[in-house]
């Protein structure tokens, strides 16, 4: 049970977004020009990868799926997040993504250890101060959402396939579109 | 250095938000809506001596000065939150801020060990859903707060009386009206 009273049929940040709305609207718009925004550099999918995998790295089930399950189905890569927390270096993903998802590991662990030589390293496979940046602050930010799901106790669907219907959801309506459902539900 | 171009005048997230605008909003916007709109339970004060306190035990001193300096002074106790790092027990603060710090102290270490005995025990101490609640988010933003600002390497002044202009501007214009002013100057 959630450590403050919430929709017992709403998982995750969900039920928190339902109780909290004024809040709700705030994390939310955030998570939507952070991750959706048609901004240059990264896409959709690798914002979402770097959501997941920072996600996983905290043992959050319920944002890791959310998120990682996003990125692994636009990119067609069943299981990629898992696979690339587990070994980086062997997972399938491009150089970049490999040195962007090594500085959003550090961002989660200790983000002064974030050196110019990892960051050299992402420029020199092409990164530009924009993907940097928001490499950056997506992880900072899923240690944020991270925290306030599992800070309260949420609760957290263990069958996989209990995600299915939100991220479908949230690539066909983003996440401002799925909250203004939420709330109108 | 920072890690990528700022302008090197601006300590902290100040250059952060300057160089970025639109993601400054959104994050703005979050501060300004859990530190300062008028909403049941906690004081402003309280907020920021949360903030601050997380900001400490995560060693970034730009966001620690930033916050720990608005919340003491509202309080009229300087080194407040040094001293609720140092030792939580002894400090000058109420059973239920110190309950409270408790579980923001937990959030940024691991969320998943706030437990209902520490939620309980902010309960006895007359917490509502709501300031736990309000606790338990501050904390995690402060998580990503820091992680932006030390994962980017950005400035961060040394001497204590650098953040003083900072926090009477805060505490006279809130996040936002601070932001208008830095967009504009």
């Amino acid at each position: 049970m959630a450590h403050i009273a919430l929709d017992p049929e709403l998982p995750g940040i969900v039920g928190l977004l339902k109780e909290y709305p004024a809040t709700a609207q705030r994390l939310v718009e955030l998570a939507e020009h952070m991750l959706r925004v048609d901004s240059p550099g990264l896409s959709m999918a690798e914002r979402e990868i770097i959501a997941g995998y920072v996600a996983r790295l905290g043992n959050c089930t319920f944002c890791e799926l959310s998120h990682a399950k996003i990125g692994e189905k636009l990119l067609g890569k069943p299981g990629l997040v898992a696979q690339a927390v587990c070994d980086l270096e062997s997972a399938d993903l491009t150089p970049l993504m490999k040195a962007l998802l090594r500085i959003a590991g550090k961002v989660h662990a200790a983000p002064k250890s974030v050196s110019a030589a990892d960051v050299e390293a992402a420029r020199r496979l092409g990164a530009s101060d924009r993907e940097i940046h928001d490499t950056v602050l997506i992880a900072a930010m899923f240690c944020m959402y991270y925290r306030y799901v599992d800070g309260l106790g949420t609760l957290t669907p263990d069958d996989p396939s209990a995600y299915d219907e939100g991220v479908d959801g949230t690539i066909d309506k983003g996440y401002v579109g799925r909250l203004r459902d939420l709330l109108e539900s």
